[in-house]
């Protein structure tokens, strides 16, 4: 048996998110898959760090799989970005240590959401942020994340279906950038719910906007309940950036 | 009779070019006509200060239009941004001058060529760049630049059809810069004939991969005929930045 492991990139705007569907939709899982088991020329499982949602977009994402096969890394990579349409590059390929995998290894994630907050929309960022045109309360934002940070339960801030795994993760850190004219919001964490990110991007606007105080933050967490949550901030502003072992 | 001015950038991507074409086809211009001719209620013609081909991008194309019916600038740029789709958006509109018409007082052009020089593709830039995997060399095409600036007979750098119409144009200066990551070939002009800068561009990479050499350029020119200059460069890497007046 050989192990893989592989750094990728993808644009998620024609993708229903990372997983396999039973279905024909278009996954990145699936279309990895589908490519590596033509090269090796037998049925490959991929296992990501985790599943991004339809939509969301990866800088950086992390997979392994195992082959019976073998190709060099260097044949696998240039195999796969020949086949692999543009809107997805694999970085880097290399063979680990068999005992690796891309999910139960990963010790922590950090994802970007970029906001675009302007009262005309940049036609060229229109894929890659969230327009907000109303004027955004920077510091009330920072403040609503300060209470975010932490080892907390994130019920509240999940879709989230089952009712017996566990809701709390650590957040290490929430910090706030401005980059070419557009503001980056960065989560650091060991682990992330179903739609966590989304749902806290979409709470921090709702502070920035001024329909919610910085204060309710605590209680909203308290609450455990999705209801008293902000919106789900769309998905075409969210990169996962990094996976860190 | 009222005159407008207005400035808009646009994602090239999904359309045809600028122009109206008299067939179904998305175009830029025809984009605005029906929706302009919406809002003021009476047949409008808009003159673009020039036409991008289909595929090419504008950070900042100008046009104006008359009307005998009267909108404040700020309505008509309200009611655009409302009812245009996210890849056209106005920049600006103001009253002009009753005279003013965007192709023939424009004086000047600045148009940036994108080029993304690495091994592997970026996702996120796929749609926005040229992307070139072979090593360019950058001196050799800055070497071969400096006999394209000036006032010369562009005709071996252009598809135009007409053989009436003079082929010299004043070249200001083609500019080198990196920035995150992109070679942007910027061009300033005080005008371009049809696919002249995608056919410089293409003749530049020849020069920076050694296909051709800086000295072949002056031949070229003084061929006066498009089979002795390179490929003409993808669309999808052109933007116009900024039309002078």
């Amino acid at each position: 048996m050989h192990n893989y492991k592989i750094k990728l990139s993808y644009d998620g705007g024609r993708y229903k998110g990372w997983q396999r569907l039973k279905t024909a939709s278009l996954t990145v899982q699936g279309t990895l898959e589908e490519h590596l088991s033509s090269l090796f020329d037998e049925a490959i499982e991929i296992n990501g760090s985790g599943r991004t949602d339809a939509g969301v977009h990866a800088y950086e994402q992390v997979a392994s799989f195992s082959t019976k096969n073998y190709h060099s890394p260097e044949d696998v990579m240039k195999y796969m970005n020949h086949h692999l349409s543009s809107d997805l590059s694999i970085l880097s390929v290399e063979e680990s240590n068999p005992r690796f995998h891309a999910r139960y290894n990963a010790k922590g994630k950090v994802y970007v959401y970029r906001i675009y907050n302007h009262k005309i929309m940049d036609p060229f960022r229109r894929k890659y942020c969230y327009h907000i045109m109303k004027s955004l309360d920077l510091k009330k934002m920072k403040e609503a994340a300060s209470f975010l940070v932490g080892e907390k339960d994130f019920k509240s801030f999940t879709t989230m279906k089952s009712k017996k795994k566990s809701t709390v993760r650590q957040l290490e850190f929430i910090d706030f950038s401005h980059v070419d004219g557009e503001l980056h919001i960065t989560f650091k964490g060991n682990g992330f719910l179903h739609n966590m990110i989304r749902i806290l991007v979409g709470t921090l606007i709702e502070v920035g906007l001024g329909k919610l105080s910085p204060h309710d933050i605590p209680e909203i967490l308290d609450k455990k309940e999705r209801q008293y949550a902000g919106e789900t901030a769309p998905p075409h502003g969210l990169f996962l950036k990094k996976v860190l072992y």
